[in-house]
Order: structure tokens, then C-alpha cells, then sequence
């Protein structure tokens, strides 16, 4: 039996050690987005994998940024995953940030930088806790893999390259993902999965371009089709009306409908914050947590055409275009999804209405009972003192299922940012204790999945 | 029995310096919307009018450009007023002049210049007509008018100012229409009446700002609110909704599906031109004009809701907003109509979509019996050697409900265009024999309409 006690005391003993590594790099800019930094970042990470005695490689994903990969073996016949991602969001605004965005700055018990929490904190914590391992116990406890990627921020285009490829490097019997932390009341979050997503673009064409509007007795307006064709799709009572669409929507089991229960009330904050009366259909409680977790939903998130300026012009529309948000949850498919899609504006006479199909995504969840779930819950309420809200999915999107599912490995989210990390937006930041929270957390889990039947 | 040819030859014979009067207008821009020669051009009218012997006056508008005003007795007690405009549209984009927008130079038997159709032909072929009527008869045969205001191209937004103010100035037994000519195939029109209009905006709200759309199971999508409330006002076979919408419609007379029987058949130009495969419900033919000429439209003009730009951006728009465009016929009322939309939206749920009226116009239509009308034709067929194309109404627009029907005035249009005149485009242009002809066409109206009877 590992004393993780010894472990943790180095940790804490180092701890500001770890801090200056993480702020080394939180100094090193790498926005995907901009191609700022990223062979600089891409580097840096796998020198510090190297220093951990990894083998490492930066795997090329034909187009986009490097995969910097890495493995160790350990004592127990058994590998868990860390997926990461070396690229953060840009940091504008940059006037609203009030210290460096690059400076990985330390005020009010906290570490302030574009990336601390999305995600190189995370990254930064996992190296310290192997580490730490490494420097009083020896050997690792199991086999251990990174995959980080450089292009998580801007939708990890080029990773299922690289999966394709190398598929033997993504073997793995679990997965700790990228994102993680406290909610907005300090109680350590677990997230079991993610939403797929099916996003379509819908183009409608009229005339060759735009008419007077006197015209309008003979001339097909696009965005009268376009608005026919939408009311079709979803109605005032917000239930999707493709035929098909709910067919392979999976019930939650007994058990999540337990982890739902056991879910914070956020209601009010959510309403004060987005400044509405209320949620749609008059939701509350149970019934909007399921809504929210374990149904699709169709979204317009973008609506265009004619005259959008002040005041007024009397024209025909030549064209006009919707973007739509099809959120979907297990076992939803985003290609059948489409094609019902299609179909059903086909079956309704919509035939003009052109459609593509912008990004596709598919929906994941791991079991709560899967050990790796039962792992992190158990090891997040020792380190940090507290038990776990388990989410049986999440709100954001990511390469969840193409990494994990489709391999048949469960994964488990656990990281060191909180409900106040402004993620994406300026003064990003996380709590220094969070952080050597997070390492130690990190300690527990290597140490408690080695052990784990299953 | 006035000799009619002498005055004719007189203008034949007069024919280079009316068309130098012409050419001095086209000289002075005058573009309302910029603000450009405006006061210039006002005064010009102003020392012509004065030259024919009119009592003249700029009257203020109380915010717009004036209107410039003149009158002078005749032999018969009975008053024609001519309704023009002495602005013009802006020339842009001028690379696509042949020859400088402005200087009316006369090349392959046309005059080339921006506002030469539009309306300063028609303006130049009265006065001309006046000038060659006093110079061989003497006394005119009747009250004549001129109200010409400078904000026509710009929607005439104040002249219903001039009209409060002056009440007694706009008295007058018909009306002379500031646009007219000949068609695609050379047959001179005649139009007697323009649709009405009621332009609404429609705005929704949702969130304060812009959300993630995962959160689009319990947030309200105000584009989704539009869409739906949209769909209540039209629906897939092209009728309107809402209900009383089409209470007020006039039929159409005997006569005026006669007028309609006659128009030419511009269907496959239009198809050609629009590059479309065919018309709203496959109408074609008497269904077509009738729907045309006597239906009044319920058109979306735009659309704009969250992302619009390329690609994928998973948002939930915190607005959205739609432009409404109706045509008008006889005898809706544009404010009448408004509130009907208003009270659907309500009767239907949609009291959170806020509405605006942004432009209202009554639809004008004189009766194809009127006096004017038949003169009108009459004198077209005599001095243009060609039956008319009678429209009882136009696709355009104008204040001639406001000058004309407010007042019980009859009206017609007459001028100088023609089927490829180019107003408000490049290469605008009148053929030059149109001109002397508008000039004689003048000529035969005011002695006409003087013994008319009624």
C-alpha cells in the first residue's frame, strides 16, 4: 500500500515549484486560433514530458497542429489516458484584463493567465503529481498516456487524423479529460460525458437578385420558404417535430436520475444572470434538469436575409440563410440526424432549401458506474474534503466520443479550475490551492484506478 | 375650336431650344438625399415658372426641402394641378455612365442624364407645352398648378407639411402624375393609382446577451419566437392570415378587368430576368394581374438573427428581428392594417414580439372613367399615334393618395420615359422624340381636359 501521504507532503513542500512551472507555461502564448506560440508550446510540453522520463513524439495530423504524445509504463497492467490540449483561446479583450494576460501573475490567493484553466493548469498539475510520484515512490503505479492536441479551441479539426493513424496509441482502459473543477459553490464537479452536436446550414435562393418589393405577387420570396421550413421543425411547445429525431434518445438509468436529484439548484442564478422571466414551458426542478442533460434540443443560432438596416427597404429578399444547433445526447447519431433532417424538408415539399452539413459531433457518456467515474468521485471527496456533484453529462462539446467512447474507454473529468474561472474570457484564473488540490487529486487517482477491478 | 397643329408646329419648330430648357435642368444636380444643388435647382424651376407668367412661391416644408408652388388662371373654370419633383436620385456608381451624368448630352437620338426620366423631362415638356400654348392661343385654356417638391426620392417626407399648411393650394379638378411614357414595347401607359404600403418591424428579445446554445433547453430563443409568429401571418399557398386583412379589398370592376385583360404579357421577361422557373403558385395570365394589380402582399424584406457570418458559431441569439413589407390595395388603411397585425400577434400568444409601424401609405386608384383618364388616353392615342396600355394601378409608390384622393382629385400619369429609361441606374435616358411628343401630349391634355365635361 502506497503511503499517499508521503506524496502529498512533497507536494506541498514543492508547491512553489509546480506553481513556477505552470507559470512557465502560462508565459508562453499558443492560440490555435492565430497561430501564436504553438511549435514554441508544443515543444515546451513535451521537453516536460521527456523530463518525466516519457517516450514522446510530436505526431503530425496532416493540416493542423501537432499531437505531442507520450507514454510511461507502470506497475499495473492497466493504462489510464490524460487528454489535454496546448492551445488556448486568444486573450481580447485585452483591456479589460487586469494584469498580463501572459503573466501567470499571482494576487488574492489566485494565478491569473489567458489558459490557467482551459487547460494548461490541468496540464501543469497532472506533470506535478507524476512527479511527485516519481520522486517518492519510483515507479508508476500503471501505464500512463498523453494526448494533447493543439487545436481543441478551434474545434480540434485535424485530431481525428491523427486517431485514424495512430489508433494503437489511443488504446487505454480510461480517460481523464481535459476540463474539470469546483461548481460556483466550491463542491468539485464530475462530468460523465458530452452533448453531440448536428450543425446545419439551410441556403434558400429566389430571384437573381434582390426585387422591389411591388414584385412580391409572383416572385418566390426565400424568406418565406426559409420560415415555413423552420416552423416545421420545432413548435411553440419546443417538442422537435422531425419524425425520427427522438428514436434513439437513451432514458437515463435509475441512477442518473439519482445524480440529477443530487445536482445544485441554479435556477435563480442562471435567470437573474440571463435577465428572463423564466425558462421555456415553465420548466423547474427535475423536469428541466432532465431537459437539460438528457434531451436534444434545435436551435436557430443564425437568421439572414434582405434588409437588416435601419429603418426601411422595400425589397424582395434574393436569398436567405438559418444556422441551426442540434444539440444531441446518447445514442443520437449527427449523420442520421442530418439525413432526417433532410428527409423530413424533402416529405414537405422544401426540396429548395438547401442544406449542409457544417460540423458534426457525437454524443458520449460513461457509466456512473464505470470504475474511472467511481474513482475520481471517491478520490475528489479525500482530497478535496468535499463530495462531488456528478453530472451524468455536460453542457460543452469536445473530441470525447472519437477518443474515448469509440474505443470503449470511460472517462471521467477532473482539473483545478472553479465556478468563477472565466474560462474564454478575460482575468481567467484559478485558486492556488485548487491547484496543488489538483495535483495531489491527480496522486489519488493514478494510485486508486491502478488498484480498481474492471 | 382651337387649332391644335399650329401649337404643335410651333413646338416642332422650337424643338432645339425646348430641348436646351431641358438641358439647363440637367446641368443643375439636385440630389436630395445628399443634400447637393437643391437650392439651386428650386430657384431654377421658381425663374422658369415666373418666365411662363405663374405666381410662384417656395413654401416651406418645416424640415425638408421646399416645394416650390405656381399657379395661373385660364380660360375655363376648371384647374389641372401637375405633381413633379425637382430632385433626383444620386448618379453612383458614375463608372457606369457613358457619358457625364450631368451634362445631358444627346447621342443616338436619346438625352443622356441622370433625372431626365426621372422626372426633370416631364417637368421641362410642361413648362414647354405652356410656353408654345401661350405663344400661338394666348390665354391658357385652364387653371394650371404646379406642385413640385424636392423630396420625392427621398420619400417625400415632408410634403405632407406643405399639404397641412396649404390646404387650398392643392384644390383642383384632376391631377397630372409626375411619371409616365411608354413601355418595353413602345406602347405608351397610363397608370392610375399606386399601391398603399404598412412596413412593420418586429423585434424579439430573449437573454441579455447572446448564450451558449447548450443552454437552449431552458433559455427562450427569441428567433424561434419570430419564426413561429411569422408563420402565423402567411402561410405556404401565399394567402395572408391575419385575420381581417382582406376586409377593405376593393374588387376590381368590369372596366378594370377589361384595362387588365389588355396589359401585355410580360411574363417570360420577367421569368428571364429573374431567373426563376415560374411564378407563386404557377399563376400566369388574368389570375397573375389580378393578383398583381388587385391583391395586396404581406412580404418579409428582412431577416437577422445571431451568427450569420461563415461557418459554426453554437450560439443562442439574445435577439432577432423582421421587416414586413405590405402592399395596399383599395381601400385598406395602412394604420387599420397595422392594428390587425398587432392584435393577431396578441390573439396568437406573441405579446413579447414588439412591433413597429415604420412606414405607412395609403393606396390611391381614380377610376378608369374619370375624366382625366380618358383624356389622358385619348389625347396619348392622338398625339402618339398608339391606343395606351391602361394599369389601373402602379407597383410604385408616391404620396398620390395624399395629394390627390385626400382631396377627391382624379389622376393619371402622362410623360416622357420609356421602357429602357434606366431611372435610378446608370445611362438614364428619354429618346428625344418622346420629348417633343411629351411636349404636343401636354398640349392636347390641357386643351381637352378644359372642355371636358364633369
Amino acid at each position: 500500500m502506497t503511503d499517499l501521504n508521503a506524496v502529498y507532503t512533497y507536494v506541498d513542500e514543492h508547491a512553489e515549484e509546480y506553481i513556477a512551472q505552470l507559470q512557465k507555461m502560462l508565459n508562453q502564448p499558443s492560440i490555435a486560433a492565430q497561430g501564436v506560440g504553438m511549435t514554441e508550446m508544443a515543444a515546451m510540453v513535451q521537453q516536460d514530458m521527456d523530463a518525466l522520463g516519457f517516450e514522446t513524439e510530436q505526431y503530425d495530423t496532416r493540416g493542423g497542429f501537432p499531437v505531442v504524445y507520450g507514454e510511461k509504463a507502470g506497475k499495473a497492467d492497466k493504462t489510464l489516458v490524460f487528454y489535454d490540449h496546448y492551445d488556448v483561446q486568444p486573450a481580447d479583450p485585452l483591456d479589460l484584463w487586469t494584469s498580463d494576460p501572459w503573466s501567470g501573475e499571482i494576487r488574492d490567493g489566485k494565478i491569473w493567465a489567458r489558459g490557467v484553466a482551459d487547460n494548461k493548469g490541468n496540464i501543469a498539475a497532472r506533470f506535478a503529481a507524476i512527479d511527485a510520484w516519481q520522486k517518492i515512490v519510483g515507479e508508476l503505479p500503471l501505464n500512463l498516456k498523453f494526448i494533447i492536441e493543439g487545436e481543441e479551441e478551434i474545434g480540434s479539426m485535424h485530431l481525428q487524423n491523427f486517431i485514424d493513424d495512430h489508433n494503437d496509441l489511443c488504446q487505454a482502459d480510461a480517460c481523464i479529460w481535459e476540463f474539470g473543477g469546483r461548481d460556483i459553490d466550491d463542491r468539485p464537479q464530475i462530468h460523465l460525458g458530452l452533448k453531440g452536436i448536428c450543425y446545419v446550414e439551410l441556403r434558400v435562393s429566389g430571384a437573381r437578385r434582390d426585387w422591389h418589393s411591388s414584385q412580391a405577387t409572383s416572385i418566390p420570396n426565400p424568406a418565406w420558404r426559409l420560415v415555413w421550413a423552420l416552423s416545421t421543425l420545432k413548435g411553440p411547445d419546443d417538442r422537435i417535430l422531425i419524425p425520427g429525431f427522438y428514436d434513439k434518445v437513451k432514458a437515463a438509468t435509475e441512477a442518473e436520475l439519482q445524480a440529477l436529484e443530487n445536482l445544485p439548484d441554479t435556477e435563480q442564478i442562471l435567470l437573474d444572470d440571463a435577465q428572463i422571466p423564466g425558462f421555456i414551458n415553465g420548466l423547474t426542478g427535475m423536469e428541466l434538469k432532465l431537459k437539460d442533460y438528457f434531451e436534444p434540443t434545435c436551435t436557430i443560432s443564425g437568421l439572414l436575409s434582405g434588409y437588416t438596416e435601419k429603418g426601411q427597404k422595400t425589397v424582395l429578399p434574393s436569398k436567405a440563410m438559418a444556422k441551426i444547433d442540434m444539440r444531441l445526447v446518447a445514442d443520437q447519431d449527427p449523420h442520421e440526424i442530418y439525413a432526417l433532417l433532410r428527409k423530413h424538408l424533402n416529405d414537405n415539399g422544401f426540396t429548395d432549401i438547401e442544406s449542409e452539413l457544417v460540423g458534426a459531433g457525437y454524443p458520449s457518456r460513461t457509466s456512473l458506474d464505470a470504475p474511472i467515474a467511481r474513482v475520481v468521485a471517491e478520490t475528489y471527496e479525500e482530497v478535496f474534503g468535499q463530495e462531488p456533484v456528478i453530472y451524468p453529462t455536460s453542457s460543452g462539446s469536445g473530441p470525447w466520443y472519437q477518443l474515448c467512447d469509440a474505443f470503449g474507454i470511460d472517462a471521467a473529468t477532473a482539473g483545478v479550475g472553479n465556478g468563477y474561472s472565466q474560462a474564454h474570457a478575460p482575468d481567467e484564473n484559478i485558486n492556488v490551492e485548487d491547484y496543488i488540490l489538483g495535483i495531489k487529486h491527480i496522486v489519488a487517482i493514478m494510485d486508486r484506478f491502478a488498484q480498481s477491478e474492471g
